[in-house]
């Protein structure tokens, strides 16, 4: 059997195990074909991922497969979507069967915990790189976006904070403590926001995930939205494990940190105190929205120093 | 200016450029968004395309330009989908201002000759790498498919066969005659049959785009569909100018080599004798489909030898 009979082997039944009325037709014909319900969007995004660049050379297969496609349903979350499927186009050294194994675990585990049918892909020979394409539906005119946020709305996180960045540091830790753990398990395995995101249609007047960190992130909404916003720091959402390991670092991690794909919404008051309590529980209210542009954060730790802009972003939509 | 932030500069105007009323929403949010027509099924496809291995290392960035978009058109042409929008992932190794520029001169190009607007993508460093993914639309239920053919109906290809992949022989040449210009521009610039693909809807039993040689994508429709096949070599259709260059070698092309993005179908013969003038000039009978599997070619050149199969198609839908 050839290398790339075997990918398809070990790769296509995550097709027939994802299968989803909404797909038509999957791999293996010139194109995959997708039926939306009546009256809904389209919605999608792609996301690219190289070896060493966004994920550690000899970084575990199966993390691999559930993180891939985690980061790409992120931006359906953040769109309030609901998952249908995805497309892989996947770049590949030689490989071993293990290795392919683990990754088809890893995204296979993803794909049904999201909700997400595999419906096409590409496989190609050269240096490990993953290109990801997630598709969602929207009823139409009701996907979040970045624009939509006004003057004094509150600025909600969901989640914790913080705890992903700070994961970077003990990835080769061997025996890791209850605390690491907990951290490494928010960088291995995250967790896309799909259903808290269709809550919040018609409801969060903004949203996006916290890929860069939360600082760069909100920038997007207040550039996109034409304002400013004020920032409390003893408001800011961060665990118990993260205050453990990263001390006085915890608050600087949880406003920069990137990959934590927590989502980061506006929403006016009024919004806010209708929200079904089991939504509102996910929520933390962080500051709000002004006219002025730029970020304030009050209440700073002394001696917290912030970077003036968040990580590069240069993966963003060109 | 960064070098991302030039990447956006010069690639995000073509989303402006090549903007339809399709896609509601482009580059710049967590997602693109695009609106289908009532009655209408999505249609996807994506193609990678590594440096070294699906073009040159060096290859002309104009040139690279359109030839990815076309590539991945091509598998909407055989769809008979009508085009809408396309996503870029695009893995870049460091690269100068006048590379990118002419990179997006030719996707421009491609995009508005092909109806394709720029909805979406992901810019990456790394070795040279793209992912497009293209979108079309058809309506309920018309999409053709690999997996229709009958017994008993004409085969047919449109256009001319084996010149692209000819003209690998002459990628070096500086100054090329014109029957070697004729088959680089079939490689360099390949013309996917949309509106042949869309004429073809309700007609063609199966379609199929060329784009690992005639008998290799003519077998993915046997195979898909059950059936087998007897060609014959005299009607191949087959240029004056590869004839002329390629001389008793030029069957042996027309029938196994890739890159030429013809479309291959099977049609019932009363259909045939229905079709439009102006859809059959595009067309050449050069078969018919059997009950026993497999493809015999019939009137071979003597010393014309085909190999088992054709190229191994590694690229397929994973």
């Amino acid at each position: 059997m050839g290398e790339f009979e075997l990918i398809r082997k070990l790769i296509l039944p995550l097709a027939g195990e994802t299968r989803s009325a909404a797909v038509l037709l999957g791999p293996g014909d010139d194109c995959a074909i997708q039926r939306l319900p009546a009256g809904h969007d389209l919605v999608f995004s792609v996301d690219t991922l190289v070896e060493g660049r966004h994920f550690p050379v000899g970084y575990h297969p199966r993390h691999l497969g559930w993180r891939s496609l985690a980061v790409a349903a992120s931006d359906l979350a953040a769109m309030g979507a609901e998952p249908a499927c995805f497309s892989l186009a996947l770049t590949l050294p030689e490989s071993s069967q293990d290795w392919l194994g683990e990754f088809c675990q890893g995204l296979g585990e993803a794909a049904r915990a999201f909700g997400l049918s595999l419906a096409g892909g590409d496989t190609t020979r050269g240096p490990l790189t993953l290109s990801l394409q997630v598709h969602g539906t929207v009823p139409a005119g009701q996907a979040l976006r970045r624009s939509g946020a006004g003057v004094d709305q509150l600025i909600c996180v969901s989640g914790t904070l913080g705890e992903a960045g700070a994961a970077l540091d003990y990835l080769s830790v061997l025996q890791p403590s209850e605390p690491v753990r907990q951290l490494l398990t928010r960088y291995h395995r995250p967790q896309p926001r799909l259903a808290l995101g269709q809550a919040l249609r018609s409801r969060a007047t903004a949203a996006i995930d916290v890929s860069d960190g939360l600082m760069a992130d909100l920038e997007h909404i207040l550039s996109a939205s034409g304002i400013g916003a004020d920032l409390d720091a003893s408001s800011l959402p961060i665990s118990p494990a993260l205050r453990e390991l990263a001390g006085d670092r915890a608050v600087a991690l949880a406003l920069t940190a990137g990959d934590d794909y927590e989502l980061c919404l506006t929403m006016a008051q009024d919004d806010w105190q209708q929200l079904p309590d089991a939504v509102q529980a996910e929520l933390t209210v962080i500051g709000r929205t002004r006219a002025q542009s730029g970020i304030d954060v009050n209440g700073l730790p002394p001696d917290t120093t912030l970077p003036a802009t968040g990580y590069d972003h240069f993966g963003a939509q060109p």
